[in-house]
């Protein structure tokens, strides 16, 4: 298959190459072009434009987008829009918010372009040497890119999830559910490391991920990472996100779903980006307002 | 191996055959006699009473008991102390809560019992062909057990956690773990489920087993479960505890660790035992009084 790809992220570039190994031919686009040159290196055929992408793509055009969620795909979209033609393929696989991927798909059908959305797990690795791939698209489009997204995932990795928005619908969910079970195994371990047992955490999790209930990818990450840093001394807690947590407890908002566990993993990581709040400021004041209860001091203030 | 056996409930029946499968000759003993002669017809070593199975035992005897946490496991501690010799070694394999195992351990000291805790993970099938076992003890009794460990285990499947207690501890954490886990699971597909989206919970299960994040044994029970009963029409969402979530979140509370994932996730099963709550009571009451807000009848009052 000629797929033109643009975006050679981590993401975008390793899932052009293990497109590669399947025998695709990868026409790539990058917005710095020292990644195309890589990626010519590397045996796909690299472009510098968009328009010579499209050029050198053969009709009808595949297109995966791999660019980062928001305003970049929004004008990637518009762009290409008025670049291919109709019976055209946008595939829009990075982490959309999938009521964009909706939009996408509305504003592309009014041109006749196909649209898919694409959510891509399993990270760079899995994007590298196969991924988890879950589609939203109407059942014709879905038929084009299946052998595709067969080549790149695991076995069993990939489903057409449903209509139009439903790929990025199930990648946001998981996400959400990837949150809780992080915090979770991120609270067990620090229940192990204040504890008064002198526990090996490699250990721990290597025996975790060896027939226990709670065995899988992520304990195998955690068992890694205590490899790599017995304590983890090398990095500091604090948990960034890039959006699907926030938009799965958004979504869990809107439809009335209690999600004690999600929306607490995702405080915790907002709460772990700062370095002193506001609500503690507050309720340190008020305990000394009413009790006189001690309050601890800001030495940084003149 | 010989070892003595008491409790033949669904894990230490299991568990049994295991011992068995790896050429030990469990000599075991069930408080209704119905399942030591089924034990029997299996190939094992059935007793009677107390007194036939320490009296079958070669010394030094060992003694693995799987019966409830709690006081039952106290009272055949305290039973056993006093028919067994000097040097003989009792293994706590069930789910006691670690102060108990650490107690235990102190009780028979003073007698020179040797005492080691086992926490067991996997399952029912886990049980029986190959768990996941966290044992505490002293170095010495560690590597009279590693052996029959070993064997019941998967590979790796064993790990000599600590000090006496720290089996039962690292057992706890894991439980505390899954429930946290479970629970963002649950979550998730109550979202998929109460979306705009057809989707079939059994199809996203499986593509979530194979090359995603979430990937892992939940994810493949959940997947089985949607597999047997793909609403899950035939179950109420009631989630029972054992204990072990509870007493994660009261060591949490002891040393002071911020556990919302672990915590909320046990107040979830909780609440999932309620069929009404006060809480709700107390507050539709509240918002009616300041806001003449609408309550629900209570249809079922006189």
């Amino acid at each position: 298959m000629e797929i033109g790809l643009i975006g050679l992220g981590k993401m975008g570039y390793n899932l052009a190459l293990n497109m590669r190994d399947h025998g695709h031919n990868v026409i790539a686009f990058n917005r710095t072009a020292e990644k195309v040159k890589k990626a010519e290196e590397d045996g796909l055929t690299g472009t510098y434009s968009l328009e010579e992408l499209v050029r050198k793509l053969p009709k009808p055009r595949i297109i995966w987008l791999m660019v980062p969620a928001g305003s970049v795909v929004d004008e990637m979209i518009e762009k290409l829009s008025t670049m291919v033609d109709k019976g055209d393929l946008i595939i829009d696989g990075g982490n959309s918010f999938y009521k964009d991927s909706l939009r996408h798909y509305e504003y592309l059908k009014e041109k006749d372009i196909n649209f898919a959305d694409v959510g891509t797990s399993g990270g760079i690795s899995g994007a590298r040497n196969g991924a988890c791939t879950m589609a939203g698209a109407e059942e014709e489009v879905f038929k084009i890119i299946e052998p595709l997204l067969k080549d790149i995932s695991v076995e069993n990795g990939y489903i057409h999830a449903g209509k139009p928005g439903a790929g990025h619908f199930v990648k946001m969910v998981h996400n959400g559910i990837e949150y809780g079970m992080m915090q979770a195994i991120g609270e067990g371990f620090e229940i192990l490391q204040k504890s008064s047992f002198d526990l090996d955490y490699e250990k721990v999790a290597k025996v975790w991920n060896n027939g226990s209930v709670i065995r899988g990818w992520l304990m195998e990450l955690a068992e890694n990472a205590f490899k790599q840093d017995e304590n983890l001394d090398k990095i500091k807690g604090v948990m960034y996100s890039s959006g699907e947590g926030l938009w799965t407890v958004q979504e869990a908002l809107e439809l009335k779903v209690p999600v004690p566990v999600i929306s607490s993993s995702l405080m915790m990581r907002y709460r772990s980006e700062e370095e002193d709040t506001f609500t503690g400021k507050v309720v340190a004041a008020l305990r000394n307002g009413f009790g006189g209860h001690a309050v601890a001091k800001n030495t940084e203030t003149k």
